[in-house]
This record gives structure tokens, sequence and C-alpha cells, in this order.
């Protein structure tokens, strides 16, 4: 006999404790509405995953609401610019004369755990290692979350509205879509091979390289760690390469600029795809961040854009529950993506102006450079980059 | 017995009198040098293939040197924008205050009809109806244009240099780049439906539309004939549609205006290719304008490029014949390259954005609208675009 799942209430049922979860429930929180937010994961694998963390200035501002939690300003690096590279010089981008804007290096790991300490200060209901299994009653006023603890008790989450803020393998996305994979899809014929290295930083700012042999980006993370790709095969096997190769694809695909070497301590191959769901929300359910979307990382666009469908849902939220006004939740998934395409589009627009790939004909390897070259040789052009770089602004926050 | 050629002696022996050649001997003449120009085609028919032509503002800057021949200003119409359509919607974007220019419409054939009258009244020594086998000694201080009159007589023009400026199918080229079609190329999925037809402008500017079914272009020509397109097969036969058929694909791809129709007089296909020659000048030989590159119709950049060219050109031809100095000749591809570079990636650029294809996927048509929605939010994008097709400046005139 299987004992009767233990049954819990609140008014946002979150899944997914990401950036996109933890925000949410901050900002709901703020305005006086409960929430529950599950993840499958520990609390350890959730800070300890490294990844890259490009912060948009608004996504710092709206991460400035955890007071003294956040550490993006005081831990982080402001970047005024970036670089772009092609054949063989580099060419400024600078932020705050273009747009009076800039961005925040600093990992999306450290955030979630400042993310983590603020939620669980603040007495958030915040399960790990919980497994959800399914979500009924969507199109009723009180959906229900199926789910399992570690431990494999049952347990059920009856809410207001459901949340899925639970990645690109969101199992709430079939409840809002009706099919778990249905949604708009590019996949891209190449990956980045990317490295952790123990070496003093080579250049200030982001280098994005263009150059006959592929892409590179020149990243940093500390003054003692940093961060590089290169463009790669997507089924490149990372651990194939040995240091002198891998320091000889970067430095190969960034003529002008000699790299500092250093003990490569991670190695890692990251695959490209473009996806939007065909559906954002349906009746009391709505998924964000990469449960709605996927954009390759050249336009740095992944967790800001996550933010952008928080602080847009959390206005919607907050006027259904508290105000009875469906007015918002129905505009969300419309005004959502409108950004999101946006994003994608420049996330592609990197993506294709930066890198090379085997079918480029030598007219469309000319084009290229007249493109690299038309964007920097015009303010405006550069103006129009950089404001997608630093981030469009958000919806208003009050 | 064959006769002997008439041999004739210039400074500047100028291959093709379309816009190129005509507007260079002009330049040449003002800086005191001679040239010759010849042309297989008769004046007749140069003057009546009736071409577009959208002017940049710096092309209607030079021309204004033909003094009151050029009617550019007076026959020709200002426009200060241009309007991008899509999703059912008009966005107008705003040359002057984006860019302080303007673009004027005054089609080709007219350009041409001004610049042979201009030639003639200053004693132009121009040839008609004379075709060309071939140039000689480009390597050499003397190189020769080896001709036939219309009446098959021999013509041997020995001059201190040589210039092709006879299109897409020129002879000079194979002389400068060895191989008479060798070059950077892309061909495209598509191709322009064109009509004239008999009546009142159904738009104050010219209107880019976008739509799921395909382009299309509503242009102007006078207050009583319109030139418009839609995007159709490369294949396709420009007499197999009835009028209606005509107006119901043109109005079909412009959603939210109601054209204003009247007799079709004149129906055309124009295909769509991009070409850069892999050379534009050897020793004593250069070509411009279509002779050195193609470029698809949708960025208005053809006519205005051969007219970048020629500023160019002109500038080191003084140098070279006037003061012995070769070094602007020795700079003139690479300088002439960055332009035409950036000419090619814009023609492709609004040529993708603006147009479908069979291969988009649904997340490629989103991204497209993303695209274009990302330029009309933002002032910088706007400009970026209205900068390109106004015109980049062009080198100095002095």
């Amino acid at each position: 006999m299987t004992a009767a799942p233990t049954a819990v209430r609140t008014q946002v049922a979150i899944v997914g404790a990401g950036p996109a979860g933890l925000l949410l429930s901050h900002l709901l929180d703020e305005a006086g509405i409960d929430s529950v937010v599950v993840d499958q994961r520990t609390r350890d694998e959730i800070e300890t995953t490294i990844r890259a963390g490009i912060l948009e200035q608004g996504t710092v501002e709206v991460l400035d609401r955890l007071g003294e939690h956040s550490r993006a300003r005081t831990v982080g690096n402001r970047h005024d610019g970036i670089e772009l590279r092609f054949e063989g010089a580099g060419h400024r981008i600078d932020f705050p004369s273009l747009t009076g804007r800039s961005v925040w290096l600093y990992p999306q790991h450290e955030v979630l755990k400042d993310l983590i300490a603020a939620r669980l200060a603040a007495g958030q209901d915040l399960r790990f290692g919980v497994s959800v299994d399914g979500v009924d009653g969507v199109d009723s006023d009180h959906p229900v979350v199926h789910a399992r603890t570690a431990d494999g008790e049952a347990l059920e989450i009856t809410a207001d509205f459901v949340v899925g803020a639970d990645g690109s393998r969101s199992v709430v996305r079939a409840a809002v879509t009706g099919s778990s994979t249905g949604g708009y899809f590019r996949e891209y014929p190449f990956a980045w091979f990317g490295i952790l290295t123990e070496a003093p930083p080579s250049a200030e700012e982001l280098i994005y390289s263009n150059s006959p042999d592929g892409f590179a980006l020149i990243s940093q993370r500390s003054a003692t760690v940093q961060r590089m790709y290169f463009q790669c095969d997507p089924d490149a096997d990372p651990n194939a390469l040995s240091e002198e190769a891998v320091w000889e694809n970067l430095q190969r695909r960034v003529p002008g600029t000699t790299l500092k070497e250093g003990p490569i301590f991670q190695r890692d191959v990251l695959r490209f795809r473009s996806f939007v769901a065909y559906e954002l929300r349906r009746g009391r359910a709505a998924i964000v961040g990469d449960a709605a979307h996927t954009v390759p990382p050249t336009g740095a666009k992944g967790m800001n854009l996550a933010v952008a469908d928080v602080v847009l849902l959390n206005q919607a939220l907050q006027a259904l529950i508290l105000r009875d006004d469906a007015h918002l939740i129905d505009a969300f998934a419309e005004t959502a993506s409108r950004r999101i395409w946006k994003a994608q589009h420049f996330s592609w627009w990197m993506t294709s102006m930066l890198h090379t790939t085997d079918e480029a004909t030598p007219f469309d390897r000319r084009r290229q450079v007249g493109e690299l070259r038309s964007v920097v040789e015009s303010e405006a052009g550069m103006t129009y980059l950089a404001e997608a770089y630093t981030g469009w602004p958000l919806a208003s926050m009050d």
C-alpha cells in the first residue's frame, strides 16, 4: 500500500532552482506572494556546476534587489567593452560611450550561490533533490505539481500558478506545449572547445576573434584563472588534444595577440543550438529561461534572457494573484516572445558573423569580413551591437 | 588582304559607355586628361534600356559636376526615407534625421542621357557600335585595345591606361584577372518579377515588404507610371501570369497597403547574383562598375558602387598620368575592395532579411522577423541601415 502523498499548498509552485526560479521566488516574496521552489539537483550540484556569465546591466540591477547577498558588483568585474578581432586587428566596442551601459563578468554559479543564500535567509520554502513527474490542471484555477523527494516520498504541490524554470530538459514544458520537445529549432555545424587555465589574463576584456581558421573567445575568470574557447566540431572529444595542441588551436585563431599560457585544468565541448518552445504559457502554467528557449553562447544572452522572462512574469503574477487581473498574464507569451526573438536573432548574428563553416565559399568569407568592417567602421553599427550586448531595457519593476 | 587598323592614341582608353565609363571620361576631362570611350551598343540602345535607379546623395553630388546636364535634382525625386514593412505594419526609416542625407529616385537611363549629352557637348571622343576583341600590353606602359567598328573596320587604341567599364560580360576583365569569369560568386534561389504599370503612386516612398509569401518592393517612376517587384522563382516566365495574377501576387505581399492598379506595359524577371572579380587592376588596366562586381538589387547599390569606383580611379589616374605617381593606382584594388565588400554585405543583408526561401525553417522565419524588429526598434539599427542605403562617404574629389 502506497502512502498518501504529502500535500503542499502555495501560491506559486516553481520548478527549478536555477537563476530564473530563484529570482522569481525572490521578486514574488517582495510582493508578499508565497512560493515553493523545488529542484531535482542537490544544492551542492547547483552551486558547483561551473558556467559562464556575462550579466547585462539590467540583470545586475535586478540582482541588486538581493541587497548584500548580490556580489555581482563586488566580486564580479564590470566590463566597459569587448574587442571584435578580424584580419589580425582588434576593434574595441566601447559600451558606455555608445549606450551609457556596461556588462559584468560574474559566473552563473556565483549568481546561484547569492540567490540561494538570499532565499534561505528569507525563509523560502526551497527543496532540493525533488524530481517532478508532471503537472496537472493547468487549465483549472489550481494546477498541481506531482513530485518525489530524494527518499522516494510522493509530494503534491497545489498552487495558483505553476512556473517551469527547469532548464532545457523541462518537465513542466510538456504541460504548457503539449509536447516536451515541441519548438522552433536550429542546430549549428560547430561547437566551442572550452578550457579553464591557471594563467594571468591575456587581455583586459573579452576578445571575440574571427579568423580564417575559425572563431575564438578569450575570456577571463580572475587574476589567476582564465576561460577560453575555440570553435570545434560538435563531435570533438575534449580529451583528444594535447595541451600543446589546445594552445596552438587557440593562438592560431587570435592572430595579433600572444596568449598567456598555463596548465589547463578543465576542458569541455559546448554544443550550439537555438530553441524556442511553441508555447510559453497555457492557463495557469508558464515556462521561463532555458525551459522556454536556448540560445547559442556567442551573444552571452542565456541567463540574461531568463532574467528578462522572470521580470515580466513577476509583474503578470502579481497582477493575477494580488489583483485578480489576467491582462498581463494573457499578454505574457507575446510580450516575452518579442525579446526572445530579438535575442535569438542577436545570438545567431554574432554566431554567423564570427564563425567559419566548411560550406562557406570564398565569397561568403569575404562578405563576412565586409560585415565586420561595416559594423566597426560605423558608430551606429557598433551601437546597434552594443545595445543588444548590454541588454535592451527590461520591463519596469514597479 | 586586310587593311591596316586605324590607330588611335589617347591617355585613357575607356571600354563601355555606361555610367562608370562616361562619368570617368568627364572627371578625367576636368583634370585635362584625354580619353576615348567606346561601346558596342548604339547610343539609342544605351539610352532606352530601362533600368532602375536610386542614387545615393554622394552620387548626385558627383553628377552635379555635369552642371546643367544633370537633371537628377530637377527631374529626379528626392526620397527622405523608405518603409520597411513586416507583419502587416510599416516602419519608416527617416534618412535625414538619422544620417543628414537623402537618396534620389532617378532611373539609370536618364543618368545616361545626361552623361552622353554632357560628354558630346564637351567634344568627347565617344564611339558607339565598337566591339572590343581584347586588350594587350597591360604590363607595359602602353596597353592597346583591339576593336572593330560597326562597319567591321579594325581599330587599335593605344593608351597610358585602359579602363574596363564594360559591364558584367566585360571583355577587359580577362586582361585584368587572366580569366573572364574568375571571381567570388554567389547565386540566390529567387529573382524579382518586375512590372511597369500605368497607375498613380501607391505610396510616396519605396516600400520594402517582407511577408510570409515573400518579398515585394513598391517603387515609383512618375505621377502616372509605377515600378513594382515581387519575389519569384529564377526560372519564372514573365509572360505566364495574367495581369490579375500579377496584382494578386503583389498585393498579397504588401498586407496593409491597397495597391493602385493599372495596365501593365512591361514585365521582366531579374535574376540575383553577387560577384566580385578576383582582381580589379593589373598593371595599366583596371575594371570598374559591373565589370568588377554585381550586387543583388535589394540594396540599390549597383550604379552607386560604379560611381564610387570611378571617383577613386579618377584620383589614381590623375596621380599616375599627371604626376607620374603610382601610389594611388597601386592602392586602388585594395581601397576599392573595402567599399565593394561592405556593399556586397549590405546587399546580401537586405536580401536575406527581406526575402523568404523554401529552405527557411519556422525558426529561420521567426528569427527574420526578430531581426527586422531589432532594426526598427533601435535608432542605431535604423541609422546603420540608413548610412549604407544613402551611401558611405566617397573618396575626396580634390
